[in-house]
């Protein structure tokens, strides 16, 4: 008999609410703004470079993706960019940050039927005040019996948390759209995960392959086929 | 009788390691950068006014305030400021992240000989990440049963943390250089607080009056003083 599950994790951006299309909308006017210097291809390149050079030291999150762009603007002008376009850069940083919280349909509905037979808990990483405001703004957050925002989503930050709510991993499953930083981790800590992909995964967020036959995992297309699935999950746990 | 003193709540920047030194600096240097468009005065003047514009949007730490800074030396320069001058400002960003943390004096002897026999607990404000870095550099993580970073440091914030871990207010004590931050939500929740101001407070944590008469409030003068006083406060709790 395996352990019934008791306990649903989810992460936020891309699986409960957009957050990629305000980057996708971000980096469209970026490689517009340095069109006359470069094309789009390399500034891609060269903001990602950048962006991973600076990842250890500035972490998730709009602020340090600003100031990554507007280093890499610097450097691809070689220094001609104008005060003005760098100020445009920061007015996009504080136009992403205040954007309103657009849910993926259904969200709300599938929460309130989960909520009413499993704990729920949000495991979101990136920048600590972003990702509570986006949680309250999201209307959502009396469905979850605990949130909490790390800053980077290893097996150890799993394992963290469920420690600190007194969860078995066995007990867990863990939704999300990144099978890196969702799904890889809390398999290999030994609960369930279920991957819901989003149209747009971050370069840094993808992996080699998806872990189509580990006995754990699940995929589905969107999130309202969540309560079907956890119902089959949680029957064939206690079998 | 009153409850006995079980947990003492350490604050981390400018209580157990140096932090606004590094802003000091920062400043130094910043007004230095724009002092051949205005006086040192008018520069810090207009950059606290912009960091106060932003709080809501940007939190505190050091990536929100180095946005703060560019923004400013536009506005400050009409639009003159040299894209290297930037790039300078965002240096700087990087060399206060990245910078070794220096603790206090006698600090880790203070906190081996609490945690022998309190509970302790750090609870810190800033920027998640930047947080979790300076209390691994710190070497002091193992002296804390619980670190805990915040956005904010209100009386709801800290009735959380205890929730959390399970402690009555009445049995807590909260160590910090900010009245505002440290002390004063503490007293409000009915906790008690011990201040140990810092050589520079920042602008943004200064209240008007410190306050001398409540119970609950005490001064020391530095951390070397807090066990013989935390043993007075813990003896006087269970008179």
């Amino acid at each position: 008999m395996k352990s019934p599950i008791t306990t649903i994790g989810f992460d936020a951006d891309d699986t409960l609410w957009h957050n990629e299309n305000l980057f996708e909308d971000h980096h469209n006017k970026y490689c517009q703004l340095l069109s006359e210097y470069h094309d789009a291809e390399t500034v891609e390149k060269v903001l990602y470079e950048t962006e991973m050079r600076n990842l250890e030291l500035f972490g998730y999150g709009i602020k340090g993706f600003t100031l990554s762009c507007i280093e890499t603007a610097i450097h691809l002008t070689q220094g001609e960019i104008k005060s003005e376009e760098i100020q445009r850069i920061i007015d996009h940083c504080r136009h992403m940050i205040s954007h309103p919280v657009e849910l993926f349909d259904d969200v709300e509905e599938v929460l309130r039927n989960l909520s009413s037979k499993f704990q729920l808990i949000l495991i979101t990483k990136g920048d600590l005040r972003d990702q509570e405001r986006k949680i309250a703004k999201s209307g959502l957050a009396a469905y979850f019996d605990h949130a909490e925002v790390v800053s980077e989503k290893t097996a150890e930050s799993y394992a963290r948390v469920l420690e600190r709510t007194r969860v078995p991993v066995k007990q867990f499953v863990m939704i999300g759209n990144s099978l890196k930083s969702d799904i890889l981790p809390v398999l290999n800590l030994g609960g369930h995960g279920i991957h819901i992909p989003y149209r747009i995964t971050w370069e840094h967020e993808r992996v080699d392959s998806t872990p189509h036959e580990h006995d754990n995992f699940y995929q589905i297309e969107s999130i309202s086929q969540l309560p079907d699935l956890i119902d089959v999950i949680a029957i064939d746990s206690i079998i």
